[in-house]
């Protein structure tokens, strides 16, 4: 089984030594920086069998080696194992970096340009010795990978902005045309297909979990070019419908392979054209093809503005939001209804079946059309992994007693979703009902939290974690991370994190609050609502913001230990039950309402 | 009474006249950029009559201002009325910094270079215009200044490590000469009092409020060369007992002012030397002048690596320092103690008289060298102003009601005290029960938080000020600063700020705890204890710190609301209060100790 790795990593060498390579590295990601690559770009997965969402190899004549940060080492080990691959840590003390171990152990670096980012690739060209060379070798597994899989085209649709809320294409358009003028550029480049769906109002299936369409945007002040893939082999009318939309408003539709043309264009221009990119989203392959047609004073890099402006939720986004996510706590509760009561009934379930009832119960919402991510559905130990992948076959059995734990979201027209709850199935050791506890009160004490205007996530990020700090336990990831409207379910640019991030956060922002303990063998708790930062008013002593909790789906209260809980946090605790029961019960099953009832009285 | 400034500023216009300078800009700081600078630096006050402590004065053909932070703005209007010169509110939105000031406003600038920073000269060279300049014009004012103060020269007395804790001078010189190796330096040149004073376990009183000698230190392999004004006129027995221990540890004591030939000293070097200054603090002439003796690659340019050294107490200090703290907690209970009797016996005590008694009860602890800054002794309006500056003349006297608040600290031989109390006076309105029960939970919660290691204090600052935020409340300073060891109040690198710092908290820091609020024309309260932070020790989490509360003196209960403090910060302060009692009731005299007890039980 794993043979097959040693041979495609074996023939990778071959192809190195004809070349002259000293390494390959091959990145995790997509020729548009994306978190889940389609199937075309699972290249470490293809060579090592690797399936985690974070990690790059690098291959050189006597070594194979994958980075990886915490969340993937149990997995990376087990799935490595016989591939002659090994474990390179990334975010631990002592790390060696790609490019730091790079400059040790190569001169030629090989990499696919389309899967490498500009950025990455300055950062391989600084750690190189001074003879030392990036090649950019697109597709060079293309002659070894058997029936690769082809570019995704899935069909395109158009976002009814009168019903589901945002702003017309046209209007982010002048947005966008007038940023340029005031940064005296000529043209911008996007390829982050979150930032393009969402400049042109458009959502397609091409990325599993993320509703986004491959391609590339290029706006100047008299045109707006999409390049995209039209799928010729399968006439699709309603992808036909759309183009025609997008034409009707002034966009013009061209081939997705176009845009390397269209950059190197200056028909028509009297003067030296300014371009803007973003290097740490943009390919290699096509920076290099702008670094050729541009003297470097045109080539203008920054971080992109639409990052921030999609970041900010509008009004009607906010009013479509709310009603998202009482759909989608409906869902939720009549889910771990049905949980609690199979369990109970003595059928044993295992995390795979619930995974699936959850996605059933959600696809019956209006406006669902897909997760947001991979349902994580894990019993007992199986939560200790922050990332656990449910398996198909021989996932655990869900008991009477102890944690589960469930992580998802969904994708609907009104928004995005994601939620962790931490279900208590039935007697919870000391030790669990502990570290329940505490998590859910950093979990309420950030949701309480009052800030003035100005204030970042980084400022916040301490009062979540403090009541487990002061118990000494503590949580490897961040406490927040953005979340898109019926787009991916992680954006930027802000978070709540231990790590510094300069952006405050803004009214309209939604983040994840997500505090969380992990212990390896026993158990994982993570409570996880989103909220969205609004205005506070203002007072003598400035303007304030504080955060609503949008999701509605009740936190069970059986594993609570009340006096570590603490007064306050039991009040918002009792008042966010009573009001998830009070906005829910209407719109469920009389049963699950009954139950729900019982479950939010304390 | 104000012509007088008028005068002079007209006098300063002539010399601009003269000498072809378009703008004048005078510091607030000495040739060492010292928070606190003695008399003869005290240029801004001369020219306008503003005492504040931080303020910088702008002279142009027709105009005058002085640019200074909402601390100073209500003294600025009422110092600078009648003078000609106008405030320029720093730190507020939309506030134009002095060199963007200029950069409209002229084109020669003309600054004293013995009191600017390297640092200040090269922000002001960006401002201005391409053919602007700035002129270097050491002691301008010394012909129209009378009687302008003569440089400082005071006793130099040698600290006894042995009794007094920290390190050998001899070893301190050995690391910072192993630092030297390992950055490549073969000078490192040093001119920070507080930094200079560290190194060399000395101490003087050229300073008001920081015990310090005005000198330079220049370090290399093979000599120390110690550059200070010798106090030609007077001989001090104990200045030379001083030198003579300096030079038995390899010293050599240089006058004060052949540093420059010092630099430039090259005798004996076989290769190109390369110094190391931090430009943050070197005044300009002194920088000008390695320019000119040394090629640009030769000036290493960083943060003095002193500073950090010196922010990490020794073991020997930290055991010196916690028996400071109890003597420096005698002396403020037996003030609080003779203050409440007195007001309760309806004499009319001052702000005045009260500030004084407290230093005459604090220079009773034995090794007590002085006041560590200017005492506030501040009653209900008064201490609404956060830098209050308690009046000779015509001070408030303290009613038997109503908030009075008074910050101080003393230098000992032991250590440096910081410690704010906001007492009731008797009764209070519902609005300073409540401002004094928030300010003090976010003391208490800054106090009772753990964290691991690598945490800054940016991060911790919301915990402070977060009770304060529900209520949409907020104060305008830092939560915290560090504090030296008999040396400046004020010291970083570490502070514990809205504003980020990347300075991680680090076990031996010494940090201040001092959340607060200001309400114009009503009160002011704050609460603050001086914390070490400390090991607490290691779990399957990781390593972590916390905060040792060094301040001892009781904190009123009369005002707390206990339902708004909360049970777990309740808790906190009684067991505070009842350590406070416990410790320094066997060192106070009977009917204090008695009076304390009744204070502690609560």
């Amino acid at each position: 089984m794993k043979q097959v790795y040693v041979d495609r990593i074996a023939q990778v060498r071959q192809m190195m030594e004809q070349n002259g390579w000293d390494a390959v590295v091959v990145g995790g990601s997509d020729p548009h920086s994306s978190e889940y690559p389609a199937p075309r770009w699972q290249q470490v997965k293809w060579l090592s069998g690797f399936t985690g969402e974070a990690g790059d190899l690098v291959i050189t004549r006597d070594h194979a080696g994958l980075w990886t940060d915490s969340r993937y080492f149990i997995q990376a080990l087990d799935q490595l194992e016989g591939t002659g691959v090994e474990l390179h840590k990334t975010r631990v003390p002592g790390a060696v970096s790609i490019p730091q171990w790079l400059c040790d152990n190569a001169r030629v670096v090989a990499v696919d340009g389309l899967c490498q980012s500009a950025g990455a690739k300055m950062e391989f060209s600084e750690a190189l010795p001074e003879d030392g060379e990036v090649v950019d070798a697109p597709d060079m597994f293309d002659s070894l990978w058997e029936d690769r899989p082809q570019y995704p085209v899935t069909p395109i649709t158009t976002l009814d902005v009168e019903c589901f809320g945002g702003i017309q294409r046209t209007e982010k358009v002048a947005w966008l045309r007038k940023w340029m003028l005031l940064q005296g550029v000529d043209r911008v480049l996007l390829s982050s297909l979150d930032e393009i769906a969402w400049m042109l109002n458009v959502r397609g299936n091409d990325i599993e979990y993320n509703p986004l369409v491959i391609s590339y945007l290029l706006v100047s002040q008299d045109s707006v070019k999409w390049f995209v893939r039209k799928g010729t082999t399968d006439y699709d009318p309603e992808t036909e419908d759309s183009f025609s939309e997008l034409v009707a408003d002034g966009v013009e539709i061209e081939e997705y392979d176009d845009v390397v043309y269209a950059l190197k264009d200056f028909s028509g221009e009297t003067a030296a054209v300014r371009i803007f990119i973003d290097p740490s989203t943009l390919n290699l392959h096509i920076y290099d093809s702008i670094r050729e047609a541009y003297p470097d004073d045109c080539i203008i890099m920054g971080t992109s503005p639409v990052i921030l402006e999609k970041a900010v939720k509008t009004e009607s986004e906010i009013v479509n939001l709310r009603q998202t996510y009482i759909e989608d706590g409906v869902a939720m509760e009549c889910f771990l209804h049905w949980l609690e009561k199979e369990v109970a009934s003595g059928r044993e379930v295992t995390e795979w079946e619930a995974s699936e009832k959850l996605t059933e119960f959600r696809s019956q919402v209006p406006g669902y059309r897909g997760n947001s991510f991979e349902n994580i559905s894990a019993y007992g130990p199986s939560g200790a992994l922050p990332h656990y992948s449910t398996p198909h076959e021989g996932s655990a059995v869900i008991r009477p007693y102890g944690l589960y734990l469930v992580d998802s979201g969904g994708q609907y027209l009104g928004g995005t979703t994601d939620i962790t709850r931490t279900v208590p199935m039935g007697d919870c050791t000391y030790i669990e009902k502990e570290d329940y506890t505490l998590v859910l009160k950093g979990m309420i004490d950030l949701s309480m939290s009052v800030f003035p205007k100005g204030t970042t996530g980084h400022q916040l990020d301490a009062l979540a974690r403090m009541p487990l700090w002061k118990a000494k336990r503590n949580f490897g990831h961040g406490t927040g991370h953005g979340v898109g409207y019926y787009l991916c379910v992680h954006e930027g640019p802000q978070s709540i994190r231990f790590q510094p991030n300069p952006q405050p956060l803004l009214p309209g922002m939604v983040t994840s609050n997500e505090p969380a303990i992990y212990r390896e063998g026993m158990h994982g708790i993570r409570h996880e609502n989103i909220v969205l930062c609004r205005e506070a008013g203002v007072s003598d002593f400035g303007e304030w913001l504080e955060f609503e909790t949008l999701t509605l789906c009740h936190i069970d209260t059986s594993a609570v230990i009340p006096e570590l809980l603490g007064p306050e946090a039991m009040q918002w605790l009792k008042e966010y039950n009573s009001r998830v029961y009070e906005t829910l019960a209407p719109l469920l099953p009389e049963d699950v309402a009954q139950w729900l009832r019982e479950k939010t009285i304390s």
